[in-house]
C-alpha cells in the first residue's frame, strides 16, 4: 500500500473509532487512548493526524456536514439542479424520501450521528450547525413546494418547518437512547399524519412510503 | 433559622445550583467545587447532603420528574380526578395548554431543565425517564380525547402521539442552542398546523393560543 493511501486510511479509522466512542461515551468522557486502542493506532499515529481531542472532533462534525449534504443534496429551489434532484420531481416526495434517507443514514452511519450528537453536547462548541442545514434545507424545500402550488390551501410554509424540524431532531434524540425512534415504521407514522395535511387532497405522495 | 430548616435550604442551594452547572457544562465537566461555590456552601456541607455528583443528578431528575408530574396532573383518562383537570375541559385544550406550561417550566426552571438535559447525555445513566413519562401523558390524552370522540375522522392516536412526542422533545433539544425554540411563538406555531388537522371542523381549540 502507498504511503498516502495509509495515511488516509489511518485518518478514517481515527475518525470513525473517536465517533464510536464519542456516539457512546460523550466528548468529556472519551479518552484518547480507547480511541487509538479501537483503531488499532499508536497514539503518535493519532497526534500526526489531530492535534487534540477538540480537533477529531471538529473533523467529526465537518465530515457529518459533507455527508448531510449529500443526503439533501442541493437546495430544493437552487437554479443548478444535480441529477439527483431532477426538476419532475414531486417536491413533497422529494422531503419524505430524504427524510427516510437522513434516518437510514444516522443508523448506519456513526460519524453522522456522532455529529448531530457533538451539537446536543453541553460541553462541546460546534462549529457547524448541522440542526440548522438540516432545517434549512427543509425551509427551502417548503418554499420549493409552495411556489409550485404543491402546498393544500391555508398551509404556511413556516408552520411546517417548525412542525417537520422540530419533530426530525426529536427522533433523533429519543433515538439516542431508543432506536425505535430512528426506525423507518416511525417515521412513517409521522408522514402517515403528516400528509394528507399538507398537499391538496388526491395530489402528491399521500402515504409516506 | 431552626436547624432542619437551614439543612432543606441548604440542600435546595445545592440542587439549584447543581442544575445550573449541568445545564450549561454537562454532567461530566460540572465539578463539585463549582457547584459548592456557586450555591455558598462548604465541601462538607455538599458531602453531608450528596455522597456524589451522581446522586446530585440522581436527585435533580426526581425532582424533575415530581415537577412534571405537577405540570400534567394525572392521567387524563384515569378515574381519580383532581381539580387541576376537571371532567369539562376540552381534552385537545388541555393538551395545548399543558404543553405550554411544560415550555414556560423549562425556560424558567432550571431543575427541570437539567432534568430533561441529563436524560439525553450520553456519559449519564438517567433512573427516571422524562421523556418516556411525557411521552406516555401525550398518549393518555390522546387516548381520552380519542374515547370522548374529540379527534377528526380518521385521526389515529398513536400517530398525533408520535407527531407530539417527537415535536415537543426537539423543541427542547433544539432550545437548548437556541431559546427561540422553547418559545411560545414557535409552540403557538406547532399547534396551528396541528390543530386544525386533529379536531373535527368547528370543535375544539383551533389557534393553539
Amino acid at each position: 500500500m502507498a504511503k498516502q493511501e495509509r495515511a488516509v486510511r489511518t485518518r478514517e479509522a481515527l475518525l470513525r473509532s473517536a465517533a464510536e466512542i464519542f456516539d457512546t461515551d460523550g466528548f468529556v468522557s472519551a479518552s484518547l487512548s480507547a480511541i487509538c486502542n479501537r483503531a488499532g493506532v499508536s497514539s503518535g499515529a493519532l497526534h500526526f493526524h489531530f492535534a487534540s481531542k477538540g480537533a477529531l472532533a471538529d473533523a467529526i462534525e465537518q465530515a457529518a456536514e459533507q455527508r448531510l449534504r449529500l443526503i439533501t443534496g442541493p437546495d430544493p429551489g437552487a437554479d443548478e439542479r444535480s441529477e439527483a434532484s431532477p426538476a419532475d420531481v414531486d417536491p413533497i416526495q422529494n422531503l419524505v424520501d430524504t427524510s427516510r434517507r437522513l434516518f437510514d443514514q444516522l443508523n448506519n452511519d456513526v460519524v453522522l450521528r456522532a455529529g448531530f450528537t457533538l451539537g446536543c453536547e453541553p460541553s462541546w462548541q460546534s462549529r457547524v450547525d448541522l440542526h440548522g442545514q438540516w432545517r434549512d434545507w427543509i425551509e427551502s424545500a417548503l418554499r420549493h413546494a409552495s411556489d409550485l402550488g404543491a402546498l393544500a390551501d391555508g398551509t404556511k410554509p413556516e408552520d411546517v418547518v417548525t412542525v417537520v424540524a422540530a419533530s426530525t431532531v426529536g427522533f433523533e434524540a429519543l433515538g439516542r437512547k431508543d432506536p425505535a425512534w430512528l426506525s423507518q415504521e416511525r417515521l412513517g407514522q409521522f408522514w402517515q399524519f403528516m400528509l394528507p395535511r399538507l398537499v391538496p387532497p388526491g395530489t402528491g405522495p399521500q402515504k409516506g412510503t
